[in-house]
């Protein structure tokens, strides 16, 4: 369910090694001579994916729709197994037992002051074949809706996140007991809903604006890539932040035996009903609307004056799912390691999709396929991997990451002991490379995008990131950054796609890759999402896809291979450092804006400004914060730096006579450290309020859905003013950091030592 | 033609002194003793404007269309006259006889890809009942365009400034041979078909977008106050910035006989044809664009992608004019001074309109009547001015500030020994102060501000504008500034209403007044902007009207009574040290950008970042600025700065007593020398390229038309990159303001010695 990048993105992800020298240099983890015998796989490896094979591979996945329990996704598993099979490799099918609603019955309509009703219905498109499947189509709405039958006035909220309910209260708009209108983006859609019930509001409509997602984006489908008026995007709205995943089973495996919950026991479900609706059936209800005319940066594309409500326009609102366990499919191929059998290295993508999802997910699916396929061609030629590789190709990821999530948790106790990392991949696009992920594998990434060749121009995909984030950079010191340091910074992964569960739960060191910002488009989760689409306004001619796969492959190769696993943590242990300056910009900014604002409440400057012809009121005067003790966090990322620093010269130490020259046992009792350095971040007790997610570095925001918190304990802590929580998550973000730096250190001693 | 104060004007005007204590101090310029009477009979002044009169005044000014040339304009002039004279004051009638075109023919159509025929006429509206009087109403045109037929693609350029037409070649289009369509907004309309003229375009569309001027701001007429879809905004395009008044009398005074230039021969007619047309007639136009999706700051609200084409839509447009010859209406009236009669005050607001004009200008006109009805009461009374007041309401503002700029090139060299202020108003409406004007009556304005209450708040309209400026500062810097600076600044003067002549070709201290920001509204310049609309969305009730007449003339009273002319110069220093500053980060900031981008094209950023599936073009290499010598305007400006401290300490010294005590001989000469002060900052020659322009401090942009550029020559100079005028004007303005501080320095002295 990725959303597309660039659009909800912050900013462009980038990529990474210091000069951009043609000269082959050894790689990282390897030794001179186990470096040329990579570099000559991989070469070999990346002239394998053909642009064809996507193509007809997409063709076929996406040719009906193949959405959770549908007839069309177990084909498509079952006969992305049968090609796992086909190329020789040892695949397998996993099932799991889900809940998954879809909709029994779906009304929006506005009864007064006049009646219109919500078509929520996509229409065919004659160019497009497969838009006419209406038969297999999962209807517009949002799985894990409340159901619910309410009638009300209507309040326009924006976004509908917490900063847009304190601009409702300062125009004197309250929504308690009203039915919200709130537009996509700027938050994931499960927030929405979310915020609105925390405020009292009784029902949720989710619409597309054309701002964001239509004609003023660029010329709409089947004319161009953007949304058109009746297009509308599906989405689940579980609380994916409390914990992704079947609702009946958090923490386990949804096997058919699991314990499950009882349905009124499920946290993650709305409280209010919800439903999504298209820009057409958006501007009746907008256009209904009177009260104050809203804030300039909350005004959308359609061509009525937004008005905030309540009402006139009032709106009935009724949803009514099917609450049926489905079965997911995942499809599993493994290849085992020659050197380190017992270390693995996870590499997934999605298949199921909302509906035809040519796109979203099919895009990365057939990379996956394409890599697997290249693999195992170099099996063939006698390759072997060192560590073992694992393939998943997930169901279910669409309603809330099910097929991952239940995989994972299935196999928790294997994967916290042999996963050393895990890469993900979902929809691509044509562009830029984007790379998140933990930032011990920053430097090794860096050093992947360089060796990565750009299809549109004749420079490395590396180039191209920096050269693109000196062009978008608005501060010159970014630029500067950008320009100087050795690696391009990777960004801290939130959840939005499969990783979450590795990376969040597990404390597996992640990847998540793809290309994009080039490829823009308003078809994510509708009914246009197909391969006509994507072969029209994405990566028609599959470039992108065969620079996707060789840069998922080499990574894999190269983790798999490394005599020593290719972690760098001074990287690591500058972008934590960044994150500590954040978090004490971010509590002086509250400071000095609580000030101000008392201030300026005793000055009169609210009253002297307000409007008398329209409604308004003052904010309310509120505590100033007091300072935290930041010294653990500081101290934390300073030993960590230290340890960073002592390992960083130990390895050089160690590889200056181009061999690692380290006896196996010593290998392997220092990759048995270095695959638990991720973990060393992780809280046995979870973060506040939601026991599920253990990374203390990195998480989903409780009000962002699929933006990172990073430090999430403290930062979120200063952001919902819950002072004793952040003061408390300070120590336990420290003790872990410097629980990381003393792991490392050890491993440093050991590289120093030889033994 | 004032354009609407919060939409074009560059953030709030604001205003005026220190403490907002209760208690009455003297005023400044004036012995304690007179400062007394003064204050009572401004007290008395305050009391008598009375909302029914403004009510009254605009619905007989509005009843009819009353451009240049039509029967109701000159109507107006005699009934205002007669008023006047009922009234008991020495009205007279001058005229002027000034070029003045009108539509003959006005052609606007899409000829490919389909057709499309542009209305070019504002429909009636049933409940407002002057909008129906098509016979009287100039139709939608531009004034002073050029005559012209072409049929060429067409081009979108943004709001047609300089910098959209760079990125138009980052765009890789050229507008050479097309007609471009701008949206109205972000510059003076008169630069828009100039800019196109010289970039090649052959034609020039202006539009209202609804994004500045419609259904984005609000409701639209009648059911709200903004612009409805076949609202259009008339207006003149002459240019301006390099005369006003009368195309074919540049210099002198349009009379009978006056020497006249040929029309050939004139400068300020456009290059190339222009017609401004409503939103509902750009639509197919816009839409029927191709090429690149323009960016995302260059998109409208109108519910098509933007797309800069050129073509495939190509457009016919015509335009041909009646070139005629009409006759000029300037009201008159004169109260004679009693102490210092050849020392004049002059107010003056126009009485023309485009259409019907409530809001511009009858709000404003109605205003000036009331104000010189209240004068004229107290005359009966026994109140004397010290001072001479002139009023003028002038004709013919809105083709080009005709009635103005004629009646005062024909009374110049009176003027220039005579006046020493000039006070403008124009359109009002509902809301804050806004003050505009000559910095060294900055201190004098925050002296009125604070004793006119605002009609909303229990507070003077200088406290609600200091909350104001509080309110909307984005620096910490900005609002530390207007909490603690004694005066709230005002801003300077640009054009776009009468003061220009006065200002910026004679040299008169002045001032430009009015109240809004609350008072959104689109019918500028259109049918719609009448007495229906006024009193139905603008100052409703005239509270705002009346509070417009008790600060304007309150300012004149007290002005006209001083001893001594009540110039204040630590202000006036304070702000050109200011502009001083600016100019030098002007440079800074074009050095780096300059630097930043040629680096940016040695790494190859350009190339990287392009595209290939659209069309773009690298920026041109450039030659980094060298360092100019801002030393001459350092010391002046440090010059000006001891001599307003000098004068400031010798005024203080003179009136600590509580009296001047100083003969009327030497009061005499000072008040001469203060008289003068504005005009040591005029240049003989002019400003580069446009003798008529002859302040060095104050002037409208070459390239913005209203905006002001604050020592413009050098200023233009560096943005323009032309170097060595940025040179040569740094001594010339340098050289002027050493004038000025000598002369204050010599008014100092004087005060010091007593004679």
């Amino acid at each position: 369910m990725r959303a597309r990048a660039g659009v909800i993105a912050v900013g462009l992800s980038s990529l990474l090694m210091a000069a951009s020298s043609t000269d082959v240099q050894t790689l990282p983890g390897y030794s001179a001579a186990s470096s040329r015998i990579e570099r000559d796989w991989e070469a070999k490896f990346r002239d394998i994916p053909t642009p064809q094979n996507f193509r007809d591979y997409m063709q076929r996945l996406s040719a009906r729709p193949h959405h959770v329990g549908s007839p069309y996704d177990k084909d498509n598993a079952e006969w992305i197994l049968s090609k796992f099979k086909e190329w020789g490799l040892d695949a397998k099918i996993e099932t799991f037992e889900v809940l998954f609603p879809t909709p029994k019955e779906r009304v929006v309509e506005l009864v007064e002051p006049k009646k219109f009703v919500a078509k929520l219905q996509e229409p065919a498109v004659q160019v497009d074949p497969t838009s006419n499947q209406q038969a297999e189509q999962l209807p517009i709405y949002n799985a894990y809706s409340a159901d619910g039958d309410v009638t009300a006035p209507l309040v326009y909220v924006n976004y509908g996140v917490p900063e847009d309910y304190e601009q409702l209260e300062r125009m004197g708009v309250s929504v308690k007991g009203a039915i919200v209108i709130a537009r996509y983006f700027h938050s994931w859609r499960g927030i929405k809903p979310k915020v609105a019930a925390e405020h009292g509001a009784v029902g949720c409509i989710i619409y597309s604006d054309p701002h964001e997602d239509g004609y003023f984006e660029g010329d709409v489908f089947p004319g161009g890539a953007w949304r058109p008026s009746e297009g509308a995007q599906r989405g689940s709205v579980m609380d994916l932040p409390i914990y992704p995943g079947d609702p009946l089973t958090p923490g386990v495996g949804a096997t058919k035996d699991a314990k499950r919950l009882q349905l009124k026991g499920v946290t993650t479900l709305t409280k209010i009903p919800v439903l999504p609706i298209s820009y057409g059936d958006a501007q009746p209800l907008l256009g209904a609307l009177k009260g104050n005319i809203v804030p300039e940066s909350w005004r959308g594309s359609l061509p009525v004056p937004y008005h905030v409500g309540p009402g006139p326009a009032k709106v009935h609102l009724k949803v009514q799912s099917n609450w049926d366990i489905k079965t997911l499919y995942d499809v599993i191929v493994k290849i085992p390691g020659s050197v380190n059998p017992d270390q693995w290295i996870v590499r997934g993508n999605h298949h199921d999709a909302w509906v035809n999802g040519a796109e979203d997910p099919v895009s990365g699916t057939v990379t996956l396929m394409e890599e697997a396929r290249a693999l195992a061609t170099l099996l063939k030629q006698g390759w072997k991997p060192g560590r073992t590789i694992i393939y998943g190709v997930w169901d279910g990821e669409e309603p809330g990451l099910l097929g991952s999530t239940e995989w994972a948790e299935a196999h928790a106790d294997e994967l916290r002991e042999h996963a050393a990392v895990y890469v993900n991949t979902d929809a691509n696009g044509r562009g830029y490379l984007q790379a998140g992920g933990s930032h011990s594998l920053e430097n090794f990434m860096n050093g992947v995008a360089k060796d990565i060749q750009d299809p549109e121009k004749q420079i490395s995909v590396w180039k191209r990131a920096q050269l693109k984030a000196i062009a978008n950079a608005t501060k010159p010191d970014d630029r500067q950054d950008t320009r100087q340091r050795a690696d391009l910074r990777i960004d801290a992964l939130g959840s939005g796609s499969d990783w979450t569960v590795f990376l969040d739960h597990l404390g597996l060191a992640s990847l998540n890759l793809s290309y994009g910002d080039e490829d823009g488009g308003g078809i994510y989760h509708s009914i246009y999402d197909d391969f006509y689409w994507y072969t029209h306004f994405s990566d028609t001619d599959f470039s992108y896809g065969r620079a996707l796969a060789q840069t998922v492959g080499t990574a894999v190769m190269r983790l798999a291979n490394a005599e020593l696993l290719p972690f760098e943590f001074t990287d690591q242990a500058d972008t934590v450092h960044r994150y500590v300056d954040e978090l004490q910009k971010l509590l002086k900014d509250k400071q000095e804006e609580i000030t101000e604002r008392n201030k300026e409440l005793e000055e009169g400057v609210f009253s002297a400004t307000a409007d008398p012809k329209k409604t308004s009121a003052p904010p309310v005067r509120e505590e100033i914060p007091s300072h935290l003790n930041f010294a653990p966090l500081q101290n934390a990322a300073d030993a960590l730096t230290r340890a960073a620093e002592h390992y960083k010269k130990a390895l050089e130490g160690a590889s200056k006579s181009g061999d690692l020259s380290l006896d196996s046992a010593t290998l392997d009792s220092l990759n048995a450290k270095l695959l638990q350095t991720e973990r060393k971040l992780m809280s046995a007790d979870g973060l506040p309020g939601r026991p599920w997610y253990r990374h203390l570095i990195y998480a989903p925001g409780q009000y962002t859905g699929y933006g990172a918190k990073t430090i999430p304990g403290v930062r979120e802590g200063i952001e919902q003013k819950k002072w004793k929580q952040a003061d408390e998550q300070i120590v336990h973000a420290a003790t872990a950091l410097q629980d990381e730096a003393a792991l490392i250190d050890s491993a440093a001693q050991q590289l120093e030592s030889g033994k």
